[in-house]
Formats: C-alpha cells, sequence, structure tokens
C-alpha cells in the first residue's frame, strides 16, 4: 500500500512577509493533512511498521486521532488512553476515527500507569509514543522532505517543538540541503525546556505540565532520540511568549485564512518575537495543525 | 508574463462526506487564492487583456482587492469605489494591494453615479465589472478547468451564485468533460433572483440589495452575458437559508480546519439544506473566498 500521507500545503504570504520585514514567507501547512495535523505522517509510520495489529496510546490530542485513524486504514485497532476531562469533541474525533477510547480520572491513575496496565492485559499490543519513537522521526522526516523539494529553497524553516517529534523530523527530512538551512525551534516561552536544554547542553526536564495555550507543547522534556538530534540540528530556539502565540493565531486568520491551532502558530508567534533573527530571509513557517475548540478560537480571534 | 494564478486547493474530506451521505466530498478552496477569493482569476484576467492603464470598480468586497492587487502586479492603476461605511480592514486592504480609494456617502451618491462621474474624469480608464464581463467568466473559467483536470471527476459541482461570474466560468471551463458533470448553484434563498429566473425562464432581479450573510451574493441580478451561460448551463439552483449557511461555516471550521466567508460556504449550505439531491454522488463544493471579519467570524462559531 502506498503512502496516504497527504503533502503539505504550502502557501506564500508576500504581504505578510514584506509586513514582517522577510524577504519571502511560505506558510508550510499541516492543517488539511489527514485528522487535521502532521502527527498522521507518524502515526502512520509507525502502524505500517510494526508488527502488533493492537496499538495503545495516551493522547488528549492530535497524536490520538492520527493513531486512531492510522489504524483504521491498516485494519489494526488502536486504544486510546485520555483524561476524562478531554473536551468532548475530542473524545468523539478519536472514536470517529475508529479508536477505542478508555477514559481515565487523571486524579485516581496517571496516563502512563493506565497504559501500563493496557499492555499488561495485551501483552500483544505495541505501546506507541507520540514522539520519543525512531519511527516518529522518521515518519514526520517526509515533512522535511516537502520543504527540500521547493522550488527555491528557505534560508531558515521555523517549527513547533514540543516533544521534539516534528523538528528531529524536519532535521532529518532536509537531509543533505539542510547544511544551507537553518532550523529554528519555536516553544513557548512557559515550557521552555527545549530552549534550557540547548543552553544547558544537556537534556533538561520541566517539572510540571507547563500552562501554556499550545497544548501540543506542554510536554515534560523532548525525547531521548529527539534530543540526539536536536542538540547539534538546531540553530537557536524562540522562546515565544503567550501574547505573541495569540498575535500569530489572528495574523493567520487575517493575512492568510488560515485556521491554525495554538500550536501550530508557534512557528509565526517565533517570527513575531525575534524579527531581527528573520529579517530579509527567505522564511518557512511550519504551521502543524489545525485542530483548535471553536469556542477558544473564538475568544482568541474576536 | 505566465499568469501568476494559484491552482486551487483540492482537500478531500472523506469524513465528512461518510456524515453527509456522499460518495465523495471535494473541497476545491479559493480562500489561498491572492487577496483570499476566487475574484482574483477574473481581475487579472480583465487587467491583463484591457489596453486601458487605469481600471475603474466600484466594490466593497472581494473584486476590488483583487482588482488592486491586479493591477499593481501589471504596474497598472485602480480607483476603487467603496462606501464610507465599508469594514476598516477591507479599506485598508485595498489600498494595502495599492488601490486608489475612492470612499463615498452612499447617502449622497449611489456606487454607480459616482463610477460614471469618475469614467468622465478619466477618458481613458476602463470601467471593470465584478461579474457581467466576458473576461471575467473567461478568467473564472480557469477554475473550471483545473476541476476538469481531477483525476476522479465529480458528479457534481457546487458554486455559490451572486451575479454568477464563477458559476458560468465553471460551466466554461469544464467544458468537454462537463456534459457529464451537473452544476448546481447555491444561492441564499433571500437574494434568489437566480433561482427565480430559472423558473421564469428569464432573467428576473431583486427588488432591492438583499440583506443576506453572504455578502458575495447581495447583488440585484445575474449579469447578462451570465445569464446566457447559466440558464442552459445550470442543472438547478438551491436556495439556501441563512440559518444553514452557518451550520456550513462551522461545519468547514469543525470537519476540514477550513476558514470560509459567507458566500464561500454557500455550496456546503447547499448540500445540507437538500441532501437527497447529492446522496451518494461524487460531490465538489467550490469554498470562494475565506475573506471575513474576526468579530463577525467569532460570532458564528462560537
Amino acid at each position: 500500500m502506498t503512502s496516504p500521507v497527504r503533502p503539505t500545503t504550502f502557501i506564500e504570504g508576500p504581504r505578510l512577509a514584506d509586513a514582517l520585514g522577510l524577504r519571502s514567507l511560505t506558510l508550510v501547512s499541516e492543517t488539511f493533512q489527514w485528522t487535521g495535523s502532521f502527527k498522521f505522517r507518524a502515526a502512520y509510520e509507525v502502524a505500517s511498521h510494526v508488527e502488533q495489529s493492537l496499538l495503545i496510546a495516551a493522547s488528549s490530542g492530535n497524536f490520538g486521532q492520527a493513531l486512531a485513524y492510522a489504524c483504521s486504514l491498516l485494519g489494526k485497532r488502536s486504544i486510546i488512553v485520555m483524561p476524562r476531562t478531554s473536551a468532548a469533541v475530542k473524545i468523539r474525533s478519536v472514536a470517529d476515527y475508529g479508536g477505542t477510547v478508555d477514559l481515565i480520572d487523571v486524579g485516581t491513575i496517571g496516563r502512563s500507569a493506565r497504559v501500563a496496565q493496557l499492555a499488561e492485559e495485551h501483552p500483544d499490543a505495541y505501546i506507541a509514543s507520540a514522539y520519543d519513537d525512531p519511527l516518529v522521526i522518521r515518519g514526520n522526516s517526509s515533512l522535511g522532505r516537502e520543504i527540500a523539494g521547493m522550488r527555491v529553497l528557505p534560508e531558515i524553516v521555523v517549527t513547533p517543538v514540543g516533544g521534539g517529534g516534528l523538528a528531529s523530523g524536519i532535521v532529518i527530512g532536509l537531509g543533505r540541503v539542510g547544511k544551507a538551512i537553518q532550523v529554528i525551534g519555536a516553544e513557548p516561552l512557559v515550557a521552555n525546556d527545549a530552549a534550557r536544554s540547548l543552553r544547558a547542553g544537556k537534556l533538561l526536564a520541566n517539572e510540571s505540565e507547563p500552562q501554556t495555550i499550545a497544548d501540543g507543547a506542554r510536554t515534560l522534556s523532548l525525547g531521548k532520540s529527539n534530543w540526539e538530534i536536536l542538540q547539534n540540528g538546531l540553530a537557536s530556539i524562540v522562546e515565544v511568549s503567550e501574547e505573541k502565540i495569540v498575535e500569530a493565531i489572528r495574523t493567520l486568520f487575517s493575512a492568510a485564512n488560515l485556521k491554525a491551532e495554538p500550536t501550530g502558530a508557534l512557528s509565526l508567534a517565533a517570527v513575531l518575537q525575534s524579527p531581527g533573527l528573520f529579517a530579509d530571509r527567505r522564511v518557512c513557517c511550519i504551521v502543524s495543525g489545525g485542530n483548535v475548540d471553536p469556542a477558544l478560537y473564538a475568544s482568541l480571534i474576536a
């Protein structure tokens, strides 16, 4: 079976580039990827390459939907552990995509404890990580290859950084042309474990789940395999304020007709946060996903 | 100079197709076209084919922005007549795209009267119509040709109907393959001059500007050249309630991550309005544009 991954959507923004002082700006939008985010690239790679026919993951976000859909396409089964407090729309999405939703009360049992329980009940299952898995990096690398195939290459690619799976995939996927391209991470300031890790030269973690609006970046730390790639693969990380994330969401809405989720807007937020880094350069901003609750989105753009 | 028109964005929606009882659904999105709507296709065709170097048009909407930008690209000038009460963001957009904005008080002078004044002041100018011009139809026909080039052809193409420029362009652009494809118009019920015209077999007009949320369909009647094409070219017109337009905007937001303006959502609204017409068919819905005021959009999706 050939890969069902959708090619990304490249959107040139010359007017926005002018306004931001960039030589050019290309939005690389994964909002129209299957299940609405880049996570499908990773999920499909995992589900199609492991031999197990049952996959288990904890995810209240995009990876859960992506894994559920990837497994459905492949005739496999998935169990997605989600907090009982997850948005109803997200629980319904996982179920619609064919996943079995396993709701937990996080006051009673942690996500990884519940996954461990399920692993014991299903010794034949594959436990899938949303980011810390070489297959995840390989799946996401297809987006880097698409960027490497652009007619005019960017000088800078800006990518959101949460667990580091996307950023690692971009670094690997750019391959040979990557030497001429800076990959810059965009991370919420209140969830800056990756930026601190780069500065310290060793992998550091947040003490508790950071309360950033960018829910895809609420990870405690980079995955180990991602850190191996990113510690030399990233040119730098811009630490982005919550305000700039909201400004970026609004800018994408008004200047590009693009609906982005907060994590998806991190890249453009980095340009707004540190314009000097990007001045007069050819910049690609990866918009990693578009799944956001309508009430939240309405409050952000109104 | 080769045409700068952007290829449209095709977005497959299998999950949405299932939910709506369609065999397949493809959203054909012009929201990422230059200036955010299909109007750029027509505006560029007009501006590049007339010999005049000054173009004048009355438009408070997408055609004004599109014409201003097309003229800028071609080194021509444009004057766009807009009511003083237009949204500030639209006035600024026209100016940003290089157009000269001519603000009028519609209580004192009508749009066409002001255009006539300007035509007298500038006898060398071309007066551009947003829809009633063979060049407009030819410009928009490129979208029909793109649909005709799909790997799997649709059985039905649904297109918004305002002045009829887009719908005519689709009929013409589908060309030879069009015989096998029904083109169905989607028109607001409160602005149903085109539907009434089809029923009567003659061109009818609304008595006053209809107060539909789909501002691109607030035209008094179809253009004459469009009527010539549409009276035989359209299979039918679905008259869409304002509620279904809002429901379609929400559906595009939630199920497709697509930001559509009300006029752009008319096609999907037609499917919601008359599901029986589309049941188990391969359907293309044209999403004609994405330019909508953030406060209005927020109120619609919240």
